[in-house]
C-alpha cells in the first residue's frame, strides 16, 4: 500500500529547522522513481473529481512533484516563488512565521481570469504558506479549486484554515 | 522542431536580478505540458549514450525537469539545495558570486559509493554553481558523469570550467 510504503521512507530528522521540532525528509522517496510514479497515479486518481485548469507549485518542494503531475495530467503548470525570484510583473503575500514574517510571490499574468487552480506542495504543517498561496491565486483572479499534498501533519490541524478557499484537500500521508 | 519552440516561449526580462542583464525566464514553457513532455524525451534521447546511475537536481529550477527526468529514465533523484534547507547530515561547498558567495547541500548519504551522477539545472550561465555541485558529487564519493541543461548561455564559456569533470554537456537552447 503506497501510505505504508511512504511512511516507511520518510525520514525523522529530530530538532530540525529548530529544537523540538521533528522534520519530515522526504528526500528519500526521490530515490524510488516506481514510487515516485505511483505518488502521481494515486493524486490523479484522487483528483478525478477535481475539477481545475491548472497546477501552482509551491516552491521549492512543490516543484518536485508539482510539475510531474501537471505534465502527467496535462495542465499547465505555475511556480509560486519565494520574493525576488520570479523575473516579470509580480504580486505578492506576506504571512508571519513563528519568528518573523515570509514573502511569496506569483507572476500576474501567470493564471488565465477565472482559471480553476490546485495549489500543491510537499507538506501541509500549519498551512501559513499555503493560506497565503491562495490569497495570490485569488489576487491575479483565479479560483483555488483544491489542495494537494504530499504529506499532511493532520495534529496541526491546518485544513481548517483551507475551508474557506476549497474543501477538496488531498494528501497521501497523515500523521495524526 | 523544439529548439525553436523552446526559443519562442522563453522570454527575456531586461534588467533582472540586477541592471545590464537579460533573465531568460522559463515559466512560459512550463504552461505547456506537451512541450515539457518532449523536453524529457529530448534530454532522454541525447543521454542514451551517457552511463549513470542517478540525477542531481540543483535548487530550485533545477527541481522541475530533474524530477521528471529521473522519473522517466527509471533513476533516483537527488537534490542539491541551498545552505541550511536539508536536514539530515549534509556536505557543503561555497563559491563566488559577483557580489559575495552563494552555499550549496548535498545529503552526505545522498549517493552511493562510486555513483556516476548527472547534474541537471534549468540554465548554465558561468557555471559557478555547476562547478560547486560537480565538487559536492565527489566530496560525497561520486563521479560526475554529465550535465544537461534546458538552457546554455554558450557566449558566457561556461562549458569549458565543466570539461575536468566531464565532456558530456547537454543543452536543448543555446544562446550564442
Amino acid at each position: 500500500m503506497l501510505e505504508q510504503e511512504l511512511k516507511t521512507l520518510v525520514r525523522d530528522v529530530p530538532d530540525f529547522p529548530q529544537p523540538g521540532i521533528v522534520f519530515k525528509d522526504i528526500t528519500p522517496i526521490l530515490q524510488h522513481p516506481e514510487i515516485c510514479q505511483q505518488v502521481v497515479e494515486e493524486f490523479a486518481k484522487r483528483l478525478a473529481n477535481v475539477e481545475f485548469d491548472v497546477i501552482a507549485g509551491i516552491e521549492s518542494r512543490g516543484f518536485l512533484f508539482g510539475l510531474m503531475l501537471a505534465n502527467y495530467m496535462n495542465k499547465p503548470f505555475i511556480p509560486i516563488r519565494k520574493q525576488g525570484k520570479l523575473p516579470h510583473k509580480t504580486v505578492s503575500e506576506s504571512y508571519k512565521l513563528e519568528y518573523g514574517q515570509a514573502t511569496i510571490e506569483i507572476h500576474e499574468d501567470a493564471i488565465p481570469s477565472g482559471a480553476r487552480v490546485l495549489i500543491h506542495d510537499d507538506l501541509l504543517a500549519t498551512g501559513g504558506t499555503v493560506v497565503a498561496a491562495s490569497k495570490l491565486i485569488e489576487k491575479v483572479g483565479g479560483e483555488v479549486a483544491g489542495f494537494c499534498f504530499l504529506i499532511n501533519l493532520e495534529f496541526l490541524q491546518a485544513s481548517g484554515r483551507l475551508d474557506r478557499f476549497s474543501t477538496n484537500v488531498i494528501s497521501l500521508l497523515t500523521y495524526a
